[in-house]
């Protein structure tokens, strides 16, 4: 009963096979081998159009180089509130970035309100060294909350974008989730709906360490490997995240883990929903649960080892207030079972 | 006969076998799983005293938080000229450390010359905000040139980091094959010579990336949960570098991996003492030697399939002037065989 | 009709002249001279207690270093959202702070709501190196919005700042104005009510150019020399500041100064309440006055020679929806005369 | 007898009285007013050219934001070691221009060796984000040594800058006095001979505070306001600035404080010549005399009131060695008067 965090899971053994085959012999390093550039290869095939691939070591560090990219001074980069660039990265994106700034902008379900946003960057329509200026826009794919923008959404985001003139960044530390939940390829998800920069995460979804940097205009990566390094985020032996990649992409292995993890979640989704003793926060579409439960249920079920947080930091919904309850955070993966999901449903 | 760098090479076959085995089941992220902790408390064992460790993603990013962790306003950080942090890192240690400096010290054979560095420190004895004040002390071990400092050395130039009150780093990206070189033990090289920071490197060793900051005193390691967060180096499922770490030390593959590494090396510097194509450029004691050859035989040499570079930034010895010559690197690592080097040997 | 800013002003004359008194002869540069040594121990007697006093070029130097002498790895401070940290000083106090972060927090009339501010730094109570952690909270005294924290409001925000061990910073670019609306003394509305640094404005208030932080606990100013200096913000001929600062503090002149750059407001303030062509949008205490106009109205202010600023960015009143007017800024200083003020009165 | 610094002087009469003038009546800020406008245009005429200026608080901001302007990932920039920027900005030019570092270039008298600046330049020819790579060369003039490069220096030294294509910067905090020495124009010692950029301070040369930095081509400064308002460094009040820049170019006065300043020490230089108490250290030609002192008669000079320091950090000559001597520093000012000069020499 782990339903703590997608990254409680290890690696899919396809994954770490693969890995132990590439271990042998040599290959040059830095990115340079024939199996790094057959990777980078793939990735133009799976988002059909040329794009220009960097890995890093961690999620944080791809949306904090992703901005690093785009930023100038005075720059200001909009995102939700509760966007991990903005609430979970412990100012990396702003240290990594030069210290631009990031502006927070509300809306429910995780999601910017696109009005919200539009009075956010109109605000620095007159231009002024006072104010700063808008640098980008940042959306999280699925969201932080556990929502999927939809395509349209996305368009409405990357309309606002365009019209300023500013790149679009999106964080997909859990893209392959969104993609299922959309049932959307990844070109029509990323930059058929405009957007520029996106960070690919595969660590949440079965890898052990893999995360990129997709820039679907590779003009505007030319600084990026003077900005990675510069960051520390070059590996050496970077075919340990190749061979990763390798198997993850084959076969289509990364979207039957999505596939797998998502549905998952809508098992506990559906069992939540018939369920006395908790009830769903707001309604979720990829590998994430937010449940209200009453405190006593939530401390039975981890006494009988399910784990899970609350979500951090803590908050509570207007039909939360006044009742002995909790807000916690559910996620599945790969790794998780029916048996898993069954079994804490019926603790509960 | 790949000398290119000892990050052409994999990852030893027990490292990623011991990988995959832990890759399944839950574990908790962020350093916190039962495993990390025990690899943690593996490293007291190596060290044989309490010691505080941060797993980074690459040697760079160990050298930069490690002189973050004791950055201060005008703060100015001695190395030796040709020393990784200065010439090779792309401007990582002063990003990732608040933009403070680096004092290059010159010296023979890779190593700070103590005067030199002596002289250098006590250019700050006056305070003055103008000159800025000293922060730190680094040195490399084993050094870029394929030296090792002695223990008498490293307490050389302790004594002068002592004799200033400053934290003495030492960059380990090679710490196993000096501790082979010097038939040292890892204390032995370390705090009892009065080192007070190590990165402890063992992805050059025969690991896929596994890079550690290993702070002697813990105390002085306060800072570094936030810093190594906001320099986007914290992994999430760290047992990935746990496991590796785990079977690097098991029954002491690690050091059997250094000393294989490093006798490769004997070989090839007894063989090319023998030379009349090549000579010794100086004297090396690691994994690592340095060679002048003609050019013609360099090239002869890489047309058979002899991998190796040009030292760089290129430079050349006295005895090198007016010749048509060319100083290159070769290195050996846990990978290399006894036919690699005597077909190379053969080959010049 | 000068209501554009009190810094549209120039130099009060008793301050040029002793400008110019003071400009013969030789001092000692950078802070050492017996008159810097002078004007530092005035602060000591204005302030009653000994402070340390850091002169800098300009009210964002003030408040960035400021807040860079309590930056920590993953630092936040908590400000309005309308405060000048955040709004008007262009990413400086990130840059200049290691990249330490703004927590926005929201609050009528300018001023942080207590409640809020309370719930802001609350969610930081569990430590977490991804959610960072508090490292300051900084209000603005008079605020961006024309208004004044009350002695026992400062109170409020304290308490909250001690609870959580934060240091308390205050923006006091118009310092002097809010010390003659609250009727109080500088360490009154100062370190008797918690405050640790402050940015005391002076150039706003009849100097060119004098900006000062000081610590009410030197110890906590340790670094700032250096930091200061790392900041490019060391003068060489500071006696050009201390000798502004010394006519500043003669016989009273700066508070007979901010005396009637507030009586001028108030007798905006006065004639604006009996307008029929517009009206405060809310009550203001300091040398602001913040009205709304009918857009004609202010458009013909102007053509008649009243210079003034809507407020930037521009927002409107829930009683502005739908009406075709403008939220203007007014600002009085030393230099405004009754006349101006009459006859701005009389065109609108 | 005050030859401390140049900094030890306050302001020319005619400056300070020019600035009481411009103190009545409203300008608008920032930058913004006509006198601020008229003062840009009169750098046109100057300098011969459309140029864009940027007025900042101290040389240190003028040489890190100029740096800053051309910053660049993984950026290197040329120094001389001795330079201002390298040995006495605190760390200023790293933190304020993206912790770009400096790489210094030794030489004789304080000017780089154009051999040894090839060399280094050269050593970043072969791309790679390891290195780093070249963004600017900076000269100082005149020099921390008090020599002044020749027009044809100039040229040596620009032609590596376009050869490589990297940007020429000028530390002219003592401008004046080099075009003094070399009796050239400002077009001449500058943009004629590949300058892009000036560090142009007249604070040394007797204003109270007035820097800019001089763009020769303004499409290098677009982000400049940017950048000098994120480093705190965009006055208010800037006719202050105006207003000193405007006395110190009437009718050459600027030049006629650099002739008589250089004129003091030339008496210096031929006093010194005859002295059998102390030697010149090398030639100079600027306002900056290097003196070799027995320590006696320095210490009897200073009982007896004169004010000069030992050069820092400590250095001595090659025929110092052995002997109770020091190398000082002396410097002149539009201040100084014959008497001064003379009773000094006596004193010896």
């Amino acid at each position: 009963m782990f339903f703590a965090s997608d990254n409680w899971a290890g690696a899919h053994p396809a994954i770490t096979e693969h890995l132990a085959r590439e271990a042998a012999g040599y290959a040059s390093a830095y990115g340079t081998s024939d199996l790094d550039q057959r990777i980078e290869a793939e990735f133009n095939t799976i988002f059909e159009r040329e794009v220009a691939v960097f890995f890093v070591a961690t999620g944080t560090a791809a949306n904090s180089l992703a901005l690093a990219s785009v930023s100038r001074a005075g720059g200001v980069t909009f995102c939700h509130s509760d966007a991990h660039v903005n609430a979970n990265e412990g100012g990396a994106p702003e240290y990594l970035a030069n210290a631009s700034r990031l502006y927070p902008v509300e809306g429910p379900d995780g999601k910017m309100d696109v009005g919200a946003l539009h009075t956010a960057v109109s605000r620095f329509d007159v231009p002024s060294v006072h104010h700063g200026r808008p640098m980008a826009i940042t959306m999280t794919q699925a969201t932080e909350a556990g929502t999927v923008y939809s395509l349209d959404e996305i368009s409405a985001i990357s309309a606002i974008a365009q019209s300023k003139s500013l790149p679009l960044h999106m964080d997909g530390a859990r893209f392959a989730n969104a993609l299922v939940a959309l049932d959307a390829t990844p070109a029509e998800m990323t930059w058929k709906r405009g957007v520029d920069i996106l960070s690919f995460g595969a660590t949440k979804n079965g890898c052990w360490c893999a995360e990129a940097i997709v820039f679907f205009k590779p003009e505007m990566a030319e600084e990026m490997p003077y900005i990675r390094k510069r960051s520390a985020q070059l590996f050496s032996k970077t075919r340990f995240i190749s061979a990763q990649l390798d198997a993850y992409f084959k076969d289509g292995l990364w979207m039957d883990m999505a596939r797998h993890a998502n549905a998952m979640s809508d098992r506990l989704r559906a069992g939540l929903k018939g369920s006395n003793k908790a009830r769903l926060a707001w309604n979720t579409s990829g590998n994430e649960v937010f449940a209200i439960l009453d405190k006593q249920a939530a401390k039975a079920a981890q006494d009988k080892g399910a784990k899970f947080y609350d979500w951090l930091p803590p908050r509570e919904t207007p039909d939360m207030v006044g009742k002995d309850e909790t807000l916690i955070r559910l996620v599945t993966s790969f790794a998780t079972t029916v048996e898993e999901v069954d079994r804490f449903l019926d603790v509960l």
